[in-house]
């Protein structure tokens, strides 16, 4: 078997409605780029036996590999198990392991196995199971002369180790050596335009350099990402080449640049803390939390997290932060008198080596000609002490979002500092 | 004709690699159904005239709509048009007045029209073609026998006009008043399969009714809803099968319903505590801001939130919760007592009418074998009090939502009761 071409097929009906989309896809396309397969379409069907029985027999009909991700459940809903069966004419059995495997992991819970579950026991005649750790739908790998047929159950963080530890070297052992390498940019404190200006020149030279790299930007609210990528067999070569081209770009675009290795601002920012073994607490208004939900978001955070004050109410900010009430009255909550009071209250209270505020009108009421909606003061007491006053474009949500990115990256940039 | 039921296809290599995906379709999705339209399936493709012609073909053969999105630019790449000329047999021929109005688009921006674009003029037979106010491509229109192929170019903001102002109404005619009308039942504290336990017997019978109503049931972390929806031309009658339908459904999974209305977790807990004239404060430990992050998520929550404390440090709940040191020392920090005396600490020293404490073990690390990972303790202190103990699956951050479920549930619970 040498497989060299994939379609994939998502399952389930509520990615036909304007609310869900298929993501799986994008995470598989990215694999089996990476395995020098082309993927060379996909698509979206509701959970439909019939419907699903016909795409899978006409994808098969084009390609060496089709993956179906999605409903392998418990519920009447679910079909793919029963198309699969259909299409491939293979009838379905209930695997004694599978079984037993379900009802041990309702039992290490204290429950009995609900009677529907039963049915993700069933199996099409030949198929080779794939274990998933996270979850009780298994997954299944089946061979059809030359071809390949993968299901895999729709859950992210079910499908993705599954087809990591499980699929991935089935298909390495039919892949013949050229590999797609990818290096990543992440960024912040810059917009899409403003990165797509000072790297344009470069990405069009590298394009055509030797061993061309694509360049693709992705922009999320406080954050671009520049995805680089370059396909060859020769694997030293190309990531010398992607070295490289990091290297001139993440030139180009510092200070702004907080990462090249994959971590997020988060786990570069813990990363700075532990190594210089301060401890940070924060202080937060229009950001309610979300700032102290990310640095947590970290395993191991209780190391440089101490905790903070969410200080929602301007009394919260007098009582347990200790802001001068005449200070709220002469400049407003909104103001960088009040944001570095905060941040100074919240160190000294907690007792932390870093103390950051933040207060701001997230919107989409509280807005004043002076004082418009995105607009956010940041402080940070203790080490580097400093405040900025930012404006942010979007909604409520959009808002908190770069509030976060901004108040890490103040941490980032007073560390980074040499 | 008469269209019932549609597929969608779209165009352009680019949402076959892992950065970017079709967001067109939603978009559709939502205007199909609110014309009582079935999208039965979509499907992304890349570049590749040969590949599109047969989707398109395929789609053909199974419903009376086609909207293909993308693939009608200037150049090489650009291979709709030409597809849908092979797919229906339809040789193509320049438009005269197509090729006037992209002279005069480019003539009115001071520019000679370059040569590719002139491509953009060829039109297969029998089409007609739908204006593009803000864009060169054109899209078109085309019936064959008793079905429609709609063809639009896929930059949304070229894309969303077009269909509102000449696609829709063309279909209008054609859907003789039958309207998709949707209810969602949103639920907490149950695991998707018990829900489907219960649920199943009345949603096979409400498949069955004089008017059918389809089910979807969609899980996140802490958070399972139903989706109900039935077609119809009497509007009236499908609204009361469907509050009917509700009505049982919710009866039956009472009390974990808390949502008929498409309000939020947060919402109806923010609506609760408004009407009650009751101010919340929240003292987090494993959620660590999470919770207060998802309680101010609601706009004015300023009226009803009054803030809290992270408290990832136990010295933090000593000094700022007033946790007693020997309870700590006697029950560890993940344990009633300490919770407890958390959400009685927070509500305490922030003047609020009601305290939560959440303090728990997220993870990856720190379990133990009688405090595993994900297990979470909960209290509410003030109105109704009350302490839970909770084991939640999956990882840290499928804990972390979870718990904040389960701890805005809480409030929910205690304000709803009669």
């Amino acid at each position: 078997m040498r497989i060299r071409s994939a379609e994939i097929i998502a399952v389930g009906s509520e990615m036909l409605t304007p609310h869900r989309t298929d993501t799986n896809s994008l995470f598989l396309a990215g694999r089996l780029n990476e395995l020098g397969i082309e993927l060379s379409a996909k698509a979206v069907v509701g959970d439909d036996q019939r419907l699903l029985t016909t795409l899978l027999r006409q994808s098969l009909e084009r390609v060496d590999l089709v993956i179906i991700t999605g409903g392998l459940g418990p519920t009447e809903d679910d079909v793919t198990r029963e198309a699969v069966s259909d299409a491939l004419g293979r009838p379905m059995s209930e695997d004694a392991d599978v079984l037993a495997s379900l009802e041990k992991r309702f039992a290490d819970r204290g429950y009995v196995m609900p009677a529907n579950n039963r049915k993700q026991a069933q199996v099409p005649r030949g198929a080779v199971v794939i274990a998933n750790p996270n979850g009780s739908a298994p997954g299944l790998w089946l061979e059809e002369g030359s071809q390949a047929i993968v299901v895999l159950p729709g859950p992210p963080r079910e499908l993705q180790p599954m087809f990591d530890y499980s699929v991935s070297p089935r298909l390495v052992a039919t892949t013949a050596g050229t590999r797609w390498r990818r290096r990543v940019i992440k960024i912040t404190g810059r917009a899409e335009s403003q990165v797509d200006e000072v790297a344009r020149d470069i990405y069009l030279a590298l394009m055509k350099a030797p061993t061309p790299i694509q360049t693709t930007i992705l922009a999320t609210p406080g954050q671009i990402e520049l995805h680089l990528a370059a396909v060859s067999a020769d694997v030293a070569a190309v990531d010398a080449a992607l070295a490289d081209a990091v290297g001139r770009l993440a030139t180009a675009l510092a200070p702004f640049v907080f990462s090249v290795d994959g971590r997020n601002l988060e786990e570069v920012v813990g990363d700075l803390l532990r190594e210089r073994g301060l401890r940070i607490a924060a202080a937060e208004s229009c950001t309610a939390g979300l700032l102290l939900g990310r640095l947590t978001e970290v395993p191991g955070s209780s190391g440089w997290v101490v905790g903070g004050i969410v200080a929602y109410d301007d009394a919260v900010k007098i009582e347990q932060l200790g802001v001068p009430p005449g200070l709220l009255e002469a400049h407003g909550a909104v103001s960088e008198p009040v944001a570095v009071a905060m941040a100074e209250g919240v160190r000294s209270r907690l007792s932390a080596d870093i103390g950051i505020g933040v207060t701001g009108i997230a919107g989409p009421d509280g807005g004043t000609e002076t004082k418009p909606v995105g607009m956010v003061v940041i402080a940070m007491a203790g080490v580097s002490p400093s405040v900025r006053t930012l404006k942010f474009p979007g909604d409520r949500r959009m808002v908190r979002q770069f509030s976060t990115a901004a108040a890490l990256d103040m941490v980032r940039r007073a560390l980074v500092t040499p």
